[in-house]
């Protein structure tokens, strides 16, 4: 079937995006799903700022192209392969951006966001199964991103990057559950475990960062700091949970944060991706503190640390990759408290836009004006 | 009292030292035990990296002198000085060499080895009281080497660094447990809780490295992986439970890690206090691998870690600073294990040695001639 999608042939162009346009608007051809395949109709896909670092070609320049972005989405399955299991036509479905085998040592002992051969596709622009479905209209083979490929109408993806959802969740604003929520809210609920009555840093308030503090508040973190260098972000924040917030750009926010939580935090989350401000992070915990590392910082950047104190003081550096979540649990578990009104998603909207508009939406998100951009379908 | 002693007065001077003489040993002035403390006729002393690092100024540049060091040591007591509860005089001890003072936020949480007032006092050459008790003969106050200065025939400390243990128990040996010991089997059984046939890799074979290897081989970890500069080491770590043997000076020892291992280990522990080391132990980790780091690199050194495998492959970088332990329960467990013929602790034992043969023991641990040389002063 022919499908409208937005494809990238050359990462690295200049900004602004509305004028370099790199994301390429155009009809592309979509094979029928293959055995354990299914075809979805997406509904929304969120511009995250991993689709961005694919963009600009700082995280995934070794990545085949031409390519489909697009990773955080949700919609509606509309036709299953031969050997499909627990999920049929009409179903709502969320997209999981690592694709879990279900039987490789670390599907095993349930750490499916380390899967063996989903991220080895992942590496490879392929479906779970090494192939592709997508190709121009002249005959050339498109490359998946994370095995979803949401930015276009339809998409066709493996069972398992799929999670079947409760009908009654709105699924126009489904998506943001398969990568903002899940890795902010899972990077406190499972890698760091925070108690009640902990100290939290947070670092970094875009769509995941304030997802982070969303976690901290349901699990009763207490206080919760917020850093950024964008002011305007902070009022949201606080609205979220924040406690305090500290503007990056002004002062040393380590001191800031030792002084307010007499010596440091317990936990410190850096959901920018920057190794410099890994690095504050690492300094602004206390004796025994972990700090945890969400944001995935350029593949050619190192994380320097001072190496006396981690061991003297026995800290922890901690990375955690889509909240170390295990997603046929979380998924369910996040929609369940968002239908009872525990996590309060919407606030992290910004005004939908249509696949025309994504060159521009990316510039948005890049300079900081918006939170979350759904990427509208239907 | 005046006691025999080895004084550092000016840290840094060339190997070797059996010529530059950086450890001075004269007569030295002892008080009386403040309140709390007691004083302690000093048995056996290891001379240990720690040490090491003090003498040659890599460590502890910032210590203050004059300063008698020796950290790892057992002894009976003399005298016991008001309000000491628990200890009384006759009972063998073996040192702490962080005092634990009971009622800080990190001791109540059960991580004493972080103690607040332990610590400052360590960093300041003092007594947890914030007192001194030597001094030399022309009246200058010698400063304290974590609370203890056991390179002395007599010692005043805090009940905080005593542990009183079992009479049993070959007191000319027993200082061992309270630093090699308790650090490396503590790094496998508090800090990582390795589990039976988790496969681990050690890099660096000295009294610590060792050490750890008898605490892999208690705990059922397997492969056991052991690395180091020099072979002279393998038939020893052998026959302590080491699997494999690696010299780090031929060819890659990652990959010969990775290849005995089917990806990597599930825990490196880096024994040698070197950042390029420690960055060797973290690749040498499976996804989720932990990379535990006991040896302590020199203040001014940095930890170079690639920051995106740490986030896409869910690693931990986590200190250990005397083996996490609580040396109140943990020396009396592995002085039960090695009663009980399971820690084969005698293995480290290199010829003992005297006080005047100090600076000469130093020599030979700077370059690795020995694994744990024990001064005897009794």
């Amino acid at each position: 079937m022919r499908v409208e999608a937005a494809v990238l042939y050359e990462p690295g162009r200049p900004s602004p995006y509305a004028e370099s346009k790199p994301l390429v608007i155009e009809e592309v051809e979509l094979d029928a799903p293959g055995p354990g395949e299914v075809l979805v109709e997406v509904v929304s896909a969120g511009l995250c700022h991993s689709d961005l670092s694919a963009i600009n070609g700082s995280m995934y320049a070794q990545l085949p192209d031409p390519i489909i972005l697009g990773h955080e989405a949700s919609g509606i399955i509309k036709e299953v392969g031969p050997g499909v299991k627990d999920m049929q036509v009409d179903d709502h479905v969320v997209f999981s951006f690592v694709p879990m085998c279900g039987h490789c040592q670390y599907c095993a002992i349930g750490r499916p966001v380390l899967c063996k051969h989903g991220n080895r596709a992942n590496a490879h622009g392929t479906l779970i199964s090494g192939g592709r479905r997508f190709h121009t209209l002249t005959g050339r083979e498109i490359a998946y991103f994370t095995g979803t490929s949401a930015f276009a109408h339809f998409t066709v993806v493996a069972q398992e990057s799929l999670i079947v959802v409760d009908r009654k969740l709105p699924l126009d604003k489904a998506a943001l559950f398969g990568c903002a929520l899940i890795t902010g809210v899972g990077a406190v609920m499972n890698t760091a475990r925070v108690a009640p009555g902990e100290p939290v840093a947070i670092f970094g308030l875009g769509g995941v960062g304030l997802s982070t503090i969303m976690g901290a508040k349901l699990v009763g973190a207490s206080p919760i700091i917020a850093i950024d260098m964008l002011p305007s972000k902070f009022e949201l924040a606080r609205r979220l949970g924040a406690d305090h917030t500290i503007a990056a750009g002004e002062g040393d926010p380590v001191a800031r944060i030792r002084e307010l939580t007499n010596g440091g935090v317990e936990y410190a989350f850096d959901v920018v991706g920057n190794t410099n401000v890994l690095a504050q992070a690492f300094k602004a915990t206390r004796p025994g503190g972990k700090t945890i590392a969400i944001g995935i910082p350029p593949t050619d950047k190192f994380l320097s640390t001072h190496a006396a104190a981690l061991v003297l003081q026995e800290k922890v550096i901690q990375g955690s990759f889509m909240g170390s979540a295990i997603p046929r649990r979380d998924i369910h578990r996040l929609t369940h408290l968002y239908m009872a009104g525990k996590l309060p998603l919407d606030e992290l909207l910004s005004p939908a836009i249509t696949l025309a508009e994504i060159n521009t939406g990316f510039d948005r998100l890049a300079q900081g004006q918006v939170i979350r951009q759904l990427l509208h379908f239907v």
